[in-house]
């Protein structure tokens, strides 16, 4: 099984419209954050003791009885256990209903002719290492995906993110993670342009509030 | 691989609080009967080449840019091919936001100290004879599960189903499937009382609606 743990307490930056994936161990804190605003950042977590296990919007939502999620919210696995818990959040506006872009995005949705492979393929490329398959990639946690939702006719619309220049959201692991993370491809969930996304990882739970 | 083809053209019951499996063919029409009503059944579906292939509520939800589906709405699979089509629906408010009910739901919202398996427990027993496990059971199309969002808060409420006796909703099959279906067993969602869900298979399409 592939390992990687990301040096901590530094910005690493995940380029535009591309993705990572890496370790997390149980109690460390990862930063997501929007280095120059209006970027989506789509998150997935999966148990490093068995990938099978992967959070899952269904039994989140479910359980939160809300579909916007801030601190202190839990991410829930398929098994309902806690995989993630929501720290810090200077945004407080992500989405938990929709799948990564993907080429099929982009061409359902765009009408593109020659698509890119989106968050989606980005997600496959990094997790392959860690024996995570295509079929296996769930809905993620958008981080800063901004998805306005009517309650009567029930029409979703995707509107810029919320958040500015620095702007972030932390997550504590509550197990031994495989974290993917991009920088999202969409234009519609961005703003109409394509940026990077920073994270940091802080070794002791505590440490991000502490430091900003 | 298991296989096994209702008798096509009569109703089919599923007791209160179980659940079924069965294959569907390509060009087939799936009929979900609340025959008492104010009930909710929850359908998965796999690919029956691969069941890897299953229904995506966040590419569905995505591509349909609505939370609420109805006719002639497709439910998508995670590979981005349609699945199933709705082609009738007497009822207009189904749910595909959030998990089968589970032992989990039942320990984590209703605090019971002996949970039943719920309808994820009975997808597991159903769904096992075709290969699929447990961890491979995504987020339902949960037929006549009336899940009421606020679009300002992000809060969620489930609210009794709006099925009346007799009240159904009718799926076409677009490939080979395997289906699961259930007689929901979650008190909130069905108003408070367990009742029996039927179901029909007409070999051709448009059948149901000639029939009726």
């Amino acid at each position: 099984m592939h390992i990687h743990y990301p040096a901590p307490g530094i910005e690493h930056e995940i380029p535009v419209r591309s993705g990572v994936a890496f370790n997390l161990r149980a109690g460390e804190t990862l930063t997501v954050i929007d280095p120059l605003g209006c970027q989506v950042s789509d998150l997935l977590a999966f148990s490093a003791a068995d990938t099978r296990e992967y959070i899952s919007s269904g039994r989140t939502l479910d359980y939160a009885s809300r579909i916007f999620l801030t601190v202190p919210d839990p991410l829930y696995s398929n098994r309902s256990n806690i995989l993630l818990r929501i720290t810090a959040d200077t945004v407080r506006r992500h989405d938990f209903l929709l799948t990564p872009c993907s080429k099929d995005t982009f061409r359902i949705i765009y009408g593109d002719e020659a698509p890119h492979r989106g968050c989606f393929g980005n997600f496959v490329e990094a997790l392959a290492p860690y024996g995570i398959e295509e079929d296996a990639i769930p809905v993620a946690f958008n981080c800063f995906m901004n998805v306005v939702v009517d309650g009567q006719t029930g029409e979703l619309r995707v509107d810029p993110p919320l958040s500015k220049a620095g702007d972030y959201i932390s997550f504590v692991a509550e197990t031994d993670l495989v974290v993917g993370l991009t920088a999202c491809s969409a234009l519609q969930s961005n703003g109409g342009s394509f940026k990077p996304i920073r994270y940091r990882v802080q070794q002791q739970e505590g440490a991000v509030e502490r430091a900003e």
